[in-house]
């Protein structure tokens, strides 16, 4: 199918600008690479857009995204000195959230996980971000730590006009029920195979 | 398989020192989304370690990737001014590559292609960038106007440590062959099914 061409034109009541305009929930999942670094390109667009973006990662170590945060915060203090591109703030769990008070309580990682759900969630409900990425939230979904019937509603009661890009394995078939989008990124060769180990500048 | 464990530790004659620092040969293809948004994110992690990066363009429209064009030069301006990050070129067909100059001859895109492509040639031979994303380069070899044995020598060639990003819908068997890593973006679900056109921030 040629790009910018539609497969059927729905039903649904909607004019084609407010189609295309609708919020969508995207997920990338798959035992592949690519799903966050995709997550994190993604987020150079919303920049270019002038968008705001909240990217939260659910993941214990803070060393394997660190040069995608660290390009995307110099963009986005580009944008607060200078007014380009868009806000970008960048939390991670593990260290503790920068907006809780639990500092060194990191310790419980499902009561971290469940603090971090509860301020997206607020977030979502004051119309906060226009694009969230939420890097490898499958996780504590699956371990239970963060309720899936809660996100799934949550995500589609959101008010406004705003994104929502989940990361993560085995993405819950209730998540995937929600999503607009869903691509699975699978690994067909790893040089981890060939017994190459993770390498700077590659993999963080 | 936990992260940084690897299957076999193969008897190449290799440290894992230099196994580790091996440059790679990466393709991302299939139908789904995010095989270029994955590639530029990978730029972010490169630019972060201060590596030159060279993108290579290989579509007719210039319009789907304006948002990461943007904010990597952006980032690119900032290395050149205050020395953060590395240096970035971004260049793109379909209006003449910038180096060329047969300007305006752009209606002859497997000249043009051919043309891309033996400017990859010299600066892989010259070892020029750290990281290549050769953006959408499997549809000049599959429509056979760059040749995929000539693609194949020259990188299995290349000197010096020099990683090189392939992205586009069904890669060619050799180029997979000679790949160190290959991930397959599967569509699992589309706003396009549902009648959804591309939306600004999100598809460019």
């Amino acid at each position: 199918m040629p790009k910018g061409e539609i497969a059927v034109t729905p039903n649904d009541g909607l004019s084609t600008r407010q189609r295309r305009n609708r919020p969508l929930i995207m997920v990338h999942t798959g035992d592949g690479k690519g799903k966050s670094t995709a997550a994190f390109g993604m987020a150079l667009r919303a920049w270019n857009q002038g968008w705001s973006v909240g990217v939260f990662q659910f993941v214990k170590s803070a060393k394997w995204r660190i040069g995608e945060q660290t390009a995307l915060e110099t963009l986005a203090e580009l944008h607060a000195k200078d007014g380009v591109g868009g806000p970008i703030e960048w939390h991670k769990m593990g260290s503790g959230w920068s907006w809780s008070r639990r500092q060194g309580s990191a310790e419980d990682h499902a009561a971290e996980a469940a603090e971090g759900w509860q301020e997206i969630k607020r977030r979502l409900a004051a119309d906060t971000h226009r694009l969230y990425v939420l890097d490898e939230f499958t996780y504590p979904i699956n371990w239970g730590w963060v309720d899936i019937d809660d996100v799934v509603q949550t995500l589609r009661d959101r008010p406004g006009n705003q994104h929502v890009v989940i990361t993560g394995r085995r993405a819950d078939p209730k998540l995937l029920e929600v999503a607009n989008l869903v691509t699975e990124m699978t690994k067909v060769k790893h040089p981890m195979d060939e017994g190459q180990k993770g390498q700077r500048g590659i993999e963080w």
